[in-house]
């Protein structure tokens, strides 16, 4: 630490996975005095080498500061490292991995407990926490109260993003972009899997695969004009009825290239079931009413 | 036509729909004379009025041209239209879409017929043909010859990119992309029906969707790096072990949104299959595997 650090929030972290590690790490290289936990307590030796305080149970940790961070490995993890920790007047942040209704149920378990709670879905792998030019950010959701208090301890490790008050509405963002890139990683498989067997270079394919995948990913945002208007015909330029019309060509070459179509079919068969309703005129939005039950 | 302007190709062209009219338009703003057919003449009526030779029979213009570019529905179109016509000495442009199996075997038809044969893949809809800064292009492969003779000319409407002798390979490459782009968008309508019954503003979540995927896209680097190599485990920062365990978490809030995960669920059971092969070390590469026969 400098002679002239201003004094920084002390954090207790409760998890030193590969993420807890790199959580710990940030908050320690920004000089918050940072006490950890970890079930196994080979994790937090090498951390105490490097400043942290090691705390000998859960319940230590949390005694030791107001704002307790968690990153464990599921939500039953969670209830069970907290089970008994006196959380009265706590500040909870809790990064794992959750549901949304996980998070939900555990933020209504910490407010009976006597603390305030913050839930977040961390946008990021380990090595993009206290790399701010990787991008990274966490979504966070709860206790608007809790998150100014603790915003820029928490921007720290990454960046924030504040998605309402609903404890769930942080998983529920994570889960839905994550879904999605899930999506756009299926189709690029599907498209990897299409040149295969030809003499074309896989590292020729990726840059145009890429350049496509971002020329076309800004889509989206006529989707959300469609879902908050209600008419789905609006500004398309590609019929419903037309794609659907172009679909056995993508089959065919499937076919063609000794390609299983189960990542692409799926979706197809949807817009067929849309186009069947009477929505030759819409694009591809009405997919998604199909979607919901 | 300005008085200075240098003799443009003179350029045939059969079909204008949609994508037909659009090139059509954007080689008579340029100042390429042009012949044009469609089967029903009301559409090449518009356009002569805007310049262009309305040819009475798909022969007539076949005749008019060495340059004869070539849009129409599916492949049975172009040997439809085509069947009647002396192709000795043209150079075919076909830039209808096919499977490469069609555009292979129209190949080998052209060449029969004594024409050279250029195929071509359009990535871009209408209203970029002509609008360069728009972004579009046009795959090509076939004669080498035949692309650098008119190189100048075919990069009017849109930008041009050729991947190969193949006559198969733009009708590939194009499929290959779109492909991958309805993996996208499937993912992205899972995303969206995930938060239709919530509180939240499509409009807010789709900027968020749309900066993720364009930051994931990128993988498809690695990917391609792993498939040359042939090291799926190469610079892998979540391994597949860790994604097939995070997949309860989407499968979850699926149900609890209501959301019907068959956009999703496929992927996810190849995931689950290559780890059943102890690919666990490795991050989702070998899904690819999985898809080809």
């Amino acid at each position: 630490m400098t002679p002239n650090t201003v004094e920084k929030t002390p954090v207790t972290l409760l998890g030193l996975g590969a993420m807890g590690t790199a959580l710990a790490r940030a908050w320690l290289a920004a000089g918050h005095p940072l006490t950890v936990w970890n079930r196994t307590p080979a994790r937090a030796e090498a951390l105490a080498a490097e400043g942290a305080r090691v705390a000998g149970s859960a319940a230590g940790a949390v005694a030791a500061n107001t704002l307790v961070v968690v990153c464990l490995l599921d939500d039953a993890s969670v209830e069970e490292a907290l089970a008994g920790t006196d959380l009265t007047g706590r500040d909870l942040v809790n990064l794992t991995t959750s549901t949304p209704a996980q998070a939900r149920a555990r933020a209504a378990w910490a407010r009976e407990r006597g603390a305030r709670y913050l839930d977040g879905g961390i946008m990021a792998v380990p090595p993009m926490i206290g790399v701010p030019e990787a991008g990274g950010y966490v979504f966070y959701s709860g206790s608007p109260e809790l998150f100014e208090r603790h915003r820029e301890t928490l921007g720290v490790p990454a960046g924030t993003t504040y998605v309402g008050e609903d404890a769930g509405f942080a998983a529920l963002h994570d889960v839905a972009l994550l879904s999605a890139m899930y999506g756009m990683f299926a189709g690029a498989a599907h498209a990897f899997a299409l040149i295969r067997k030809e003499d074309i270079d896989p590292g020729a394919l990726a840059p145009l695969l890429a350049d496509w995948l971002v020329a076309m990913a800004p889509a989206v945002h006529q989707t959300a004009d469609h879902l908050r208007s209600g008419d789905y015909t609006r500004g398309v330029v590609s019929s419903l009825a037309m794609q659907v019309a172009g679909t056995p060509t993508f089959l065919d070459t499937a076919e063609q290239q000794g390609v299983s179509p189960e990542l692409l079919s799926p979706y197809f068969e949807l817009m067929r079931r849309r186009l069947a309703e009477g929505s030759g005129e819409e694009d591809l939005t009405g997919v998604i009413d199909l979607l919901v039950r």
